[in-house]
């Protein structure tokens, strides 16, 4: 990746829509744009002022290849800082080629994935966490996953790890202030409060690392699995659910164009249904390798619904195992046909065929995910690049404290916290270089013209 | 359909892309935008000057919805005519449906598919051919295509349209003069000059009948049936075609989702691969009913590609009848395989495998479409609703010659006159009132935001 101010060009838009928006940013974003725009006023981009439109005819030679308008952002009031054009096209995917095409002939060349956002980043704009936030605001579908992704834009979640990096910064101050008196054999810092503050800064970091199960739960959607006998309903509890909610998620054309497994939003949170097998004690090599494909999504799950048909004699349905972070919600199936059955404490009576019974389920399902932390703005981690350096920042921290009860010398427990520091200042990029290949792998996930 | 100016809105763009555009139009838009949206500046859209954009935020009570641009459009300078507003968002599906949600409660309503382009065309921006052009253009793939759609949009259709209604009006008025004075039993109009005028225009609209075989072809793309024995080919040929030429059809995301045949962009035109069986005699009865397919295919191709394996002796394959508006081309495949065969007169030799004289064949299948009338800037017929138009014109117009001939009186003759007359300007609407069925029929075909 080239962090200069060539100028980039790309489609902002999906295909498809009455309207398409192709993006320049650059030095000489506005002076590419005049090459191929011909504004019905006679007025030049390169002479405009910021936060003006123009309305006028893209051309190729004499050649008309559409009617657009265009927008103009001068430096630094763009979201890249840079000066930047929106043509907004008739959306034909062969305008939007022919678009590009000339704008290619006149300089400029097409954004990596993410490369308007690097800018913006390179700019000052945003810190890290913020632009992988925009890629998560792009991506949320559910009203859990855009606060959480509109928290971490707006710098909730940046002010939060520089308070830390701040309390971090503090203490290796004060280590460093001993190093540079250390014929003296000071103590500036007292132990004992040195002790308290790594394990303030220890709990922070080990909350913030809790936080992760619902801050991916929430951002990938919560995975559910749903496992049962053959024939105890399973395909018609998940169309039931599917068919309410699902339209909410896909009545926009494309959305769920990449989902493997089904989606539903329930509440606001989106949810994962896995695809399973039924369950049961089996000979058959087929229906054996279907069983244990459905253990392994058992074990991916955040919840597992477990469907019992009360008319069937269970035949030694395996034992379900359930671990402490996951959630049981056992449900009785087919209670319209099988009224007088006896509903089990704790479990669900529902008919996944009439209906009945299914919304108390669906408010199980939501009330399973906690989100409260998340609307009272508290910070919840949802990448895993945050995770895992924040468990290396915990690996530091855990040797400074170990180096403190060894009693150390200042200049070992130092180090130890610089590379706390280093760890949590990667999240935002704060005061750390990060390596291209670091700032690379992070743009990659980005879609082209964001 | 209302043809009111309340305030309505839709998404003009797909989900899917970086960003999102939502659209407002109507007499209260700006102040329905201002009810959900706040400036950094702290200016309302309602006293914005048109053609300027504001950065700010969609606020939903308090809470953030997402930081938007909002483009001002004030009446009549704006594509409908009225006041107008995009919203510029991130492409999230939520936040889409969220903006849209609060649009509504701040006084919109969703808009009908084709509204905006409704709208214009009262407003007198469009007329009806240029309306329906609009739509043509979105869903342009080809270079061909859009230069349809272009000169439709533009004018150059209706321009045509105008002259011939034109004629037509003065052999009426012609007419009518001799009616004012029809006591006297005079004849303003001579009968051969009347004669002659109207052949002069069953030529005009002849040859503009004739023009919807290519330009429905531009439009939906030229069939090809791609026809023979069974393993000769077909698929690797089709494969081969696709691969190299589909990219640019699809090399932006979603353009093929609703195809149903194979498409491919050669040379600028669409060509529609139809899928076709293996033909050869046989009694199996899946296999005939392949069979009956493929030949159904045949009737329906412009063009149609016989393969024929060399190696392999032709069973009896059934006699390929082929209409006069049909073009043939016989191709010798797999000439790697036998490149001692001989090639007959006229025959394309090829390898479907290897690639080898794909080119040509490609440049003859470009061949087959004669598109110079486009690029002249003649004027094409592309929809079947103006086919239509033109041939109730046509019968009327002989009613009127028959007329002639047989020496009715002249209130019929201009009652037939008329009638052309009415024909030929519903299909731009000029002059003529079209009913809400047929301009909601007309509309209906357009996409939501457009």
């Amino acid at each position: 990746m080239i962090y200069d101010h060539d100028t980039i060009v790309a489609s902002a838009t999906a295909s498809g829509g009455a309207i398409a928006v192709i993006r320049f940013s650059g030095e000489k974003a506005l002076e590419c744009c005049d090459r191929i725009f011909r504004a019905h006023s006679g007025q030049t981009l390169a002479r405009s002022e910021g936060y003006r439109l123009h309305y006028g005819r893209i051309l190729d030679g004499e050649r008309v290849v559409d009617d657009v308008l265009v927008s103009v952002f001068r430096a630094p009031h763009s979201y890249t800082g840079e000066d930047s054009a929106e043509i907004s096209c008739h959306g034909s995917s062969y305008i939007v080629g022919e678009i590009l095409r000339l704008a290619m002939a006149a300089g400029a060349r097409m954004a990596e994935p993410g490369e308007f956002t690097i800018r913006a980043y390179m700019a000052g704009k945003l810190d890290l966490s913020q632009a992988e936030a925009v890629a998560d605001l792009i991506a949320s579908s559910s009203r859990a996953a855009h606060t959480l992704a509109s928290t971490q834009m707006r710098g909730g979640y940046s002010a939060k790890l520089d308070t830390l990096r701040e309390k971090l910064l503090g203490l290796t101050s004060l280590l460093e202030l001993e190093l540079d008196f250390s014929e003296e054999d000071v103590e500036f810092a007292d132990r004992g409060e040195l002790a308290r503050t790594i394990d303030g800064i220890e709990d922070e970091i080990l909350s913030l690392r809790r936080s992760f199960a619902l801050g991916n739960a929430i951002k990938e959607g919560v995975p559910v699995a749903i496992v049962g006998e053959p024939n105890a309903g399973k395909s018609t509890l998940l169309n039931r659910l599917l068919d309410e909610d699902r339209a909410m998620v896909s009545d926009i054309a494309g959305t769920t164009r990449d989902v493997i497994e089904e989606q539903a939003n329930i509440g606001g949170v989106l949810f994962r249904f896995l695809d399973t097998a039924g369950i049961r004690e089996t000979h058959d090599r087929l229906e054996q390798m279907g069983i244990e494909r459905t253990m392994k999504s058992i074990e991916r799950a955040r919840i597992v619904i477990r469907m019992i048909d009360p008319c069937q004699k269970e035949e030694g349905m395996a034992e379900l195992k359930i671990r402490e972070d996951q959630t049981l919600l056992t449900v009785i199936n087919k209670i319209d046909l099988c009224p007088d059955c006896t509903i089990p404490e704790g479990a669900l009576a529902i008919s996944a065929r009439s209906g009945e019974g299914v919304e108390r389920l669906k408010e199980a399902l939501r009330d399973s995910v906690d989100t409260s932390a998340l609307y009272h703005g508290d910070v919840v981690v949802s990448h895993s690049r945050h995770y895992e350096a924040l468990g290396e920042a915990l690996e530091a921290l855990h040797d400074a404290r170990r180096g403190l009860e060894e009693a150390l010398p200042t200049d070992l427990l130092s180090e130890d916290i610089r590379r706390v520091i280093h760890h949590v200042g990667a999240i935002t990029g704060k005061g750390e270089i990060l390596s291209d290949e670091v700032l690379g792998h992070i743009f990659s996930k980005f879609c082209i013209g964001k």
